[in-house]
Parts: C-alpha cells; structure tokens; sequence
C-alpha cells in the first residue's frame, strides 16, 4: 500500500477584529478565517472548496473519496497546499478515467457546508451494508462530555462546525470547519491515512461521527459511504436525512447535550440504560 | 415589464417520526421536509437543490438571479415545480446565452447550505455600489423582536434557517430553508416578482436581511448583489465574510439577541443608541 505524500500547509485558523457593541463599546474578538482552496486533480481544476484551512490536505482527499472520484487511496500519488496561491494541486498515480463526465451533474445539497455532491451518489447507496455495532447510553454520554470538553476555535471565535470521529468513547479525531461537511471529509481523509480501510469493528468499540451540525440527507449519505453505522449530533434531522438513516439502519442521535438525546433511528443499536438518565420520568417502554 | 408566470407548488413542511429519548420513552417529535428540486432551463439539466419546498418557484427564480444566469425578471417567462417528479421547469424567453460555459466553474461554499456559486461572483463586486441607509438601534431592537415573535417551522420542528427581508422595521417577508442559501435565493425571487429592483431607499427606511445563520463570505457577496447595505443575524461572521463586508461598506451585525449585538463593519451605517442597551457599563466611545 502506498500512502500519498503529502503536504502540512498551514495558516492562521482566527484573526482580531475590532467590533461595537450595544453599549457603543469598541472590542476585539476573534473570528475565525475562510479560505478558498481551488482543487487541481492533474492540473485540471476542479472546484473551489471554502475552508478554515485547518487541515486542508486531508480535507481535499477525503472530499475525493466522499465524491467518489478516487476508490482507493493509493490511486492518490501527492496533495500540494499552497496558501499562498489557494491552491491544492493533487497527482494521481493514474488519472481519474472519465473525470468531466462523473463531474457533470451538480447537487446542490442543503446542509451546512460543502454543498456539491456529484450526481449518482444515491445510486450506490442500495450496495451499503453497515458493521454490526452498537453504543451504550453510558458511552454516548462519554461522547457528548469529551466534546464539552474539546478546545476549539468555536470556543474562541465561533461560527465553524465541529465533527469527531470516535470508536466507542475514544476519540480519535477532531476537526472543525466553516462548512460542516468541510469537517466530515476531512475525517474521510484521515481515515484513509491512518489504516486505509476502516478496521472491523467489534462490539465495544463502534465506530462513531459527531457533529454539531444538522443532519441532512447528505450527512447520513456520508456516514454510511465510510461505513459507520451512528452519528451523533447537538441538533435535528431532516425528513432526507431520517429516511435515508431508517432505510439503511444506521443510527442517528441527535439533540445530544448533557444527558438528553432523541434517537431518530435504528434504536436497536443504542443500548438504553434509562437509569443513567437521572431522576425524571421513568422509562415507558 | 413582463412578469413570470409561477405555478404555487404546495408540499408539507414537516413530518412526525417516532423518536426514543433518554429515558427510553417513545414520542413524536415534528422535522422539517428535506426534498429534491431539480431545475431544468428550457429542458436543459442545471442543477438540483435540496429544500423544505416553502416557495420553491421563487426560490429558483432566486437562484438563477443569484447566480447571475438571469439578469432581469422579464427573461424568463415561466417556473412549473413538480413535485410528484421533483422538478422545476424554468421556460425563458430566449435562451440563456452561453449557459454551458457560464455554469462550468463551481465554487463549493462554506456557509450552510446551498453551497454551489458558479464562479466569476467575486469579479463583480468592484461594481458594487449600496446605497446610502442606516438603522437606528432601536430599529434594531425591533427587528430582533419580530423574529421572536415570528411563527415558524423552526419553533414546531427545529433544524431549519430562517432569513426576512426589512424595510426600515418593517418585515416584508420571512422564508424558511433547510439551507440558509435557499432562504436568501427565495427572498431574491420574491424581491424581482414585487416591484423588480429595489426601490430607492430612504433614509427612515433601509433595505435590511436577518438571516439565523452564520455570515460567510457567500451570505455577504449576495446582500450586496441584492443592494442591501445591512445584515443582521444571530450567528457570528468568518473572516473573509468579514473582509468583503468591510470592503463594500456593508454594515454587518451578528450575535443579535435580545438588546446585545456586535457591529462587525460599517458601524456608520449603525446610529447607537446606547441608552437602549439597558443598565450595565456606559459606553467608552
């Protein structure tokens, strides 16, 4: 298996600007940046992705994968990052056969973020079979907690989504991004560099995608194309995203803070313990 | 002036889906619809978008207006939204000139939701000019205030952006998106089927968007489009959001809740009114 090379571009992740509040106070508080890094796939350009730039090698590959562009990661020879020029130049080892026609057709999705899936990607979604796998309601809460706890550039400057991707309640990644799905294909990057394919998973260690995003159609698309069978989220879900979730059993969660959650789907694989919840109501069922 | 003929294509917006909560109790909760639209110019595939299907005829007369595909509500002679197949066939008076070329570059955005821009925006906005408008703080105040008050979808179900368009404090019109792009691309619709282009403002009553979402650099480049010199939200603003803004003289008012806001930019067009801040530090000036 070769790995691709490479590059670790970086740039500042949040700059001072100056502000006036209610009071007519003038303050300086932190944003965070956004960048546009223009994709060339063999020195065809491809699209133009708007990023906090935190990890933009892995974001470009993972976004290659999620579009289904490259199969596998060795098809990928080097990334190039460039901040000066926004530019992220990727060398495959062989071409990608038919790049303007798998490019034509345009999705503009919902979600927060990233937006263009290429078409067909619904199509390939009958062939998904998800690991068996399932959480506890006491690692969920471990996953909610070791998120409260993260430092981020949303606890300084706001205004970027944050995904992580977690095997049972270890995590192992975190990223954050101005587009959430920014996030998600970052972690599809990593992925295919720490260990190419996922590991299979065992029963306590279910692999696991945070988010604090929404959960569209295009997140639970996403999810189950890099084989994790739950996501957990902060907010709702949409009707696409609830169905698509159902249809292929994977396991959504979300309104997960402190000890509250709704489980939208696939209930099976989240083993309540209702006697965590603390005192309330007691469980219906 | 010939205005499009619109078909009003009516869906339902939410659905109830079982969910399982912490205690391990069954319920309903309400999400937002999440659905397909793809736009086809005179039979001709462009893109597809994924949307709640509030008003779906403007919001693709918003979208060709904000891609600047379409330059006057006159060309274009009719929008029938399908949604038995998903579809909105957009039929112009004589053709989009160039449309293959002019759709080739896609530039994927961060902000939350929609996500495609065709490329070339950016070169346009040196021609920008907004007009002359201010709000006072207690026009602010009263905005903020209407927004809370507003019915919506988000209240019954969660999950989806809201963005209103304001003369002065006066609220024209509210929309709904499960992608705040959406909502900003149908006020543009609406905006072009009353009155064409903006009336000139005066100064008791300036042109002004709310949006919930975050101010990306894609939700500045269209305020200014539209000619509208100030946006308000609840959210924060990224950099390069921040950036164009200040470049234009676009006035930018994020983290709006309740009588606390941040002025990001163009704090001219903003007269303060500290002492409606209530009680607390006076102003330093």
């Amino acid at each position: 298996m070769h790995f691709p090379f490479l590059t670790e571009a970086r740039a500042p992740l949040t700059q001072e600007i100056e502000t006036v509040n209610q009071h007519g106070e003038r303050s300086l508080v932190s944003i965070p940046a956004e960048r546009p890094l223009t994709v060339y796939v063999d020195k065809r350009e491809l699209v133009t992705l708007m990023t906090l730039g935190a990890r933009p090698e892995w974001l470009v590959l993972g976004y290659l994968r999620n579009q289904r562009l490259v199969r596998k990661v060795d098809e990928v020879e080097s990334i190039t990052v460039d901040w000066d020029v926004g530019s992220a130049a990727v060398k495959t080892r062989s071409g990608i056969a038919d790049i303007a026609k798998r490019t034509e057709h345009r999705v503009v999705t919902t979600g927060c973020g990233q937006g263009s899936l290429f078409g067909g990607l619904m199509d390939e979604l009958d062939a998904v079979t998800l690991p068996e796998a399932s959480i506890t309601q006491s690692q969920l809460y471990a996953i909610v907690n070791a998120i409260r706890l993260q430092e981020s550039v949303y606890k300084s400057a706001g205004s970027v989504h944050g995904c992580a991707y977690f095997r049972g309640q270890d995590m192992l990644l975190f990223v954050e991004d101005v587009g959430r799905h920014n996030a998600i294909d970052t972690i599809a990057g990593w992925m295919w560099m720490h260990g190419a394919a996922m590991p299979a998973p065992d029963a306590l260690a279910a692999p696991v995608f945070y988010t604090t995003g929404r959960l569209t159609s295009e997140m639970v698309i996403k999810s189950a194309q890099m084989g994790v069978p739950i996501v957990v989220s902060r907010s709702g879900i949409t009707q696409m995203g609830h169905a698509i979730a159902k249809q292929l059993g994977l396991c959504v969660i979300g309104r997960a803070t402190n000890r509250h959650f709704l489980c939208y789907s696939a209930p099976q694989r989240l083993q309540l313990q209702p006697e965590l919840a603390g005192p309330r109501l007691r469980a219906v069922a």
